[in-house]
């Protein structure tokens, strides 16, 4: 592209850096800011860079957080002998989002993945032991995605896990709510079939 | 949304605001930045701030311009005499990428739309017939957008500066290039049909 400006050109190149920004969409969003307060472009830089420079992870369970120590972690509501352990703070914020969980969290920071170079050292699994060796752990509950790398995942805790003796747990898989039984695929639809739950389960109470 | 940290959610919302990106893309795009070094995101934070403080609208042709007067008004190479009057930078930069131009420009700033309240008077029109007033111009090319706004802002402009009596001129409008004569709009394949041109001042020379 003719920029006819540097300082438009810089602004583009950094916003099309952003995954799944290209150069059009850079632009766009470039002139769009052009067009609000210097305060507002002030704030939006600012907050960036604070973000960056400000942003710590929980000593616990590596979520992010403002603070040493996450709210989620230090809220006395909270179960700390139920531990679910994810891949991302997306995750977290996913689960969060349900309303159904009120034990507290271990972010791995990623999953086991070969093809990428990603293997059980590069994840928070050592402070996870510690946390099941030193804590009063009742339930571990592995909500992963269903997919090659979480499934690695799973395995690998499991064997790391087992030996303490404490129940170990992963998410239901089935059939999503909504979802019509002739168009789910025959796994999932083979394993809604093998882990049936009595009706009086899925019953709210 | 559930958010674990404030100095998150403040980032997630910054870059909800901008258009088209929503509260799940931003998440996306701000967790990308928390991975990235604290060098890089500074680096794009600064680079906003700078842009929207430090960038000037050329006193001349009113382009976004890093000086008072942009580099092309400046350029000793380009055809003073040739105005070509846009809507916005946008059109500047797509005009500048097909290397067939080499005249100066005008941008107007938006195009005449009563419909979102943008007369006349909001757009660089006298800074306009100042220039054609003043300086010795020998054509004045009109390439706006082909809609209604467009239309009125042709109309309009071709009011004020036929007097001059200099050649006004308006973008070729007709099929695109691999553009299909069967799926063609009536009213485009019509105009093309009324200003046809003899087929040798089509060859390139």
């Amino acid at each position: 592209m003719n920029f006819s400006s540097k300082l438009l050109e810089d602004a583009v190149n950094e916003f099309g850096k952003l995954p799944g920004i290209g150069q059009k969409t850079a632009l766009r969003l470039v002139l769009y800011l052009l067009n609000k307060e210097q305060s507002e472009v002030a704030q939006f830089g600012n907050t960036l860079i604070k973000l960056k420079s400000e942003i710590k992870n929980c000593v616990v369970c590596h979520n992010i957080s403002d603070f040493d120590t996450c709210s989620i972690c230090t809220a006395v509501k909270r179960e700390k002998e139920v531990i679910c352990v994810v891949e991302d703070t997306r995750d977290v914020m996913a689960i969060e989002n349900t309303n159904q969980y009120f034990g507290v969290y271990h972010v791995l920071g990623g999953l086991i993945s070969p093809m990428d170079g990603i293997g059980p050292s590069d994840l928070h699994v050592e402070t996870l032991v510690e946390r099941v060796k030193n804590g009063d752990v009742k339930e571990i509950i592995l909500a992963l995605s269903a997919n090659m790398e979480g499934d690695t995942t799973l395995f690998y805790l499991h064997k790391k896990l087992k030996d303490f003796n404490i129940p170990i747990t992963t998410i239901a898989r089935g059939i999503a709510f909504g979802g019509e039984l002739e168009y789910a695929d025959e796994v999932t639809l083979g394993r809604s079939i093998v882990t049936r739950v009595p009706y009086e389960n899925t019953l709210i109470k």
